[in-house]
């Protein structure tokens, strides 16, 4: 687990935007689990590792204030995958990654909502369930870390197309706020005994889906309640980002041979193709006032590296975020 | 696991056929891994456990000795599910589970054909390849077990449909085997030390799919060097069979997450539908002479349990079958 003292915060000159660039004053930034696992040697073709010595990398949302590149003016609000830092110098074609996207105006979310519900992590919990789950009429559906930012949406999209859904958490208040709040039909804080129990007693006929966002004793738990054909969508494993060695899957994955279960792995960003569906969707349930969203706010970078300490510690409900400026919106 | 004082050749009196049924001569039956599997407590929808005191099932092709069943004729062969004795008692609209099947006269095959290449073995191969693990063109795939029953097809069904295939094996007369008579690219014996090592020797650039056969080192092998996407069939995990306790899953089971990777497991009987299609496929290359097929042969009832342990000790390449009684096709 990384500590504070791993961090640096460091004044580093910005060069001026070249052709094709934009220059960013970053206003938001999300902190994402995610991160933990880019802080590790080797990264993957989807997620490469941070390299020591220079920023790292996250969504945050700011505003143009230096624009070569066309399709940008200054004043424009972006979603980029530069956070970290108060100002962003990003290539409008994305020659680093994932290109820079403008900001509607005019849809009354504030910018920051695209670090959230209607973005990549609102996409996260939509193509777990949809394209990964392949959710179907009936399932029932079993959500971990359901108070968390991905988890909470996940939940609520599975609310909001009739299934019944359980949930679990890591502390009574985060219990209350998923049957209260987002509106599971049941729910469980997994430190109050077994997995396997406390699963069983929420959801005595079986679970169809389980998205997963923790691994470990809750994803056995729930391979043995599994009904036949289940899916488990596998969204993070955060039970084990920070330990340093291998961490033993289920014992019981053999349930998948004799069950026909399907378990599949996934990022946000294989299913990019299918963000323009999702924002359409979420957009509407959002004006309609369906979706709760649940922000944890820290004030100032030099607060980022402990709000992602409390993000694996467990000390969060919803999404995390950093405020890095002032934002013209709140203002 | 079992030895064979846990066996009883007992004899009983068999029920004259009632309306609707037919009385099965047993010629020979198919030892599977499942029995094993189904020698537990608790058994799943798929694979009821057997119960103490009455006869084993398990697949076997026979001669129909009296029939009051339409479309059963005295002289007609059957495959059926109830081996492990010497005539069978079946309910021609499968009653209790799989209804008999005539098999044809006139395709040249023996019935014994019926338990393997042409029957649940084959389809098991086929539909672990093309429905469970989506096979692609220019997927590179990774068989283990490969001079098995299941996995010596599964070798063969990959290379025939143009892919780069590597298998293991329990000895190097094996990998001989797989490599010389099946064709397999690249082969290696797991015996011969670490599964990564021997694995990315075979497939520098790496695999897509793997039909998994064994689950334990070489599953966490396979989900190591998997490309992103790669797709892993979970057959069986004859490594964990004879376990009293659950065995820890794979280490790395958070790679399906960062390369989008996807784990189903089945058993040919849920994807029963598909046996048509795959039947005609395998009989045209049955009859091209392009698939291998061996048999190890046991002779009489009562070496069907010595069978079965040779199976689990790997003292088996291909299809082992029990000769229950004189085969009137081979007299």
């Amino acid at each position: 687990m990384p500590g504070e003292d791993d961090f640096e915060l460091a004044e580093v000159p910005v060069a001026a935007a070249a052709d094709g660039q934009l220059l960013v004053r970053n206003t938001w930034m999300s902190v994402d689990p995610s991160a933990r696992l880019r802080m590790q040697q080797n990264g993957s073709p989807y997620l490469p590792a941070f390299r020591l010595g220079e920023a790292l990398e996250g969504w945050a949302v700011g505003e143009v204030i230096e624009s070569r590149a066309l399709g940008f003016a200054v004043g424009d609000r972006v979603l980029h995958p530069l956070g970290w830092r108060e100002y962003a110098l990003l290539d409008a074609a994305g020659a680093a990654g994932t290109p820079p996207e403008l900001i509607p105006t005019g849809d009354g979310a504030p910018a920051r909502r695209y670090l959230g519900a209607l973005s990549w992590v609102g996409l996260t919990a939509y193509v777990g369930l949809f394209d990964v789950a392949e959710l179907r009429p009936a399932d029932i559906v079993f959500v971990s870390a359901g108070a968390g930012a991905v988890g909470g949406l996940a939940v609520q999209i599975a609310k909001l197309s009739g299934h019944r859904v359980i949930a679990s958490a890591g502390s009574g208040e985060k219990v209350s706020y998923i049957l209260d709040v987002l509106g599971a039909d049941a729910a469980f804080c997994y430190r109050d005994g077994p997995a396997i129990e406390l699963l069983r007693d929420c959801a005595p006929e079986g679970i169809d889906v389980y998205f997963d966002n923790v691994g470990g004793e809750q994803l056995e738990a729930a391979l043995d309640v599994m009904r036949p054909r289940g899916r488990v969508a596998l969204c993070g494993a955060i039970s084990a980002y920070n330990g340093e060695h291998r961490v033993p899957g289920p014992g019981n994955l053999f349930n998948a041979v004799t069950m026909g279960l399907t378990l599949r792995g996934f990022l946000a960003r294989m299913y990019a193709h299918r963000m323009p569906a999702f924002r359409d969707q979420m957009r509407s349930w959002v004006e309609d006032g369906r979706i709760v969203y649940a922000e944890q706010c820290y004030s100032g970078l030099e607060q980022a590296p402990r709000a992602l300490m409390d993000l694996f510690a467990g000390r969060n409900v919803g999404k995390v975020l950093v405020q890095i400026a002032d934002d013209p919106e709140e203002g």
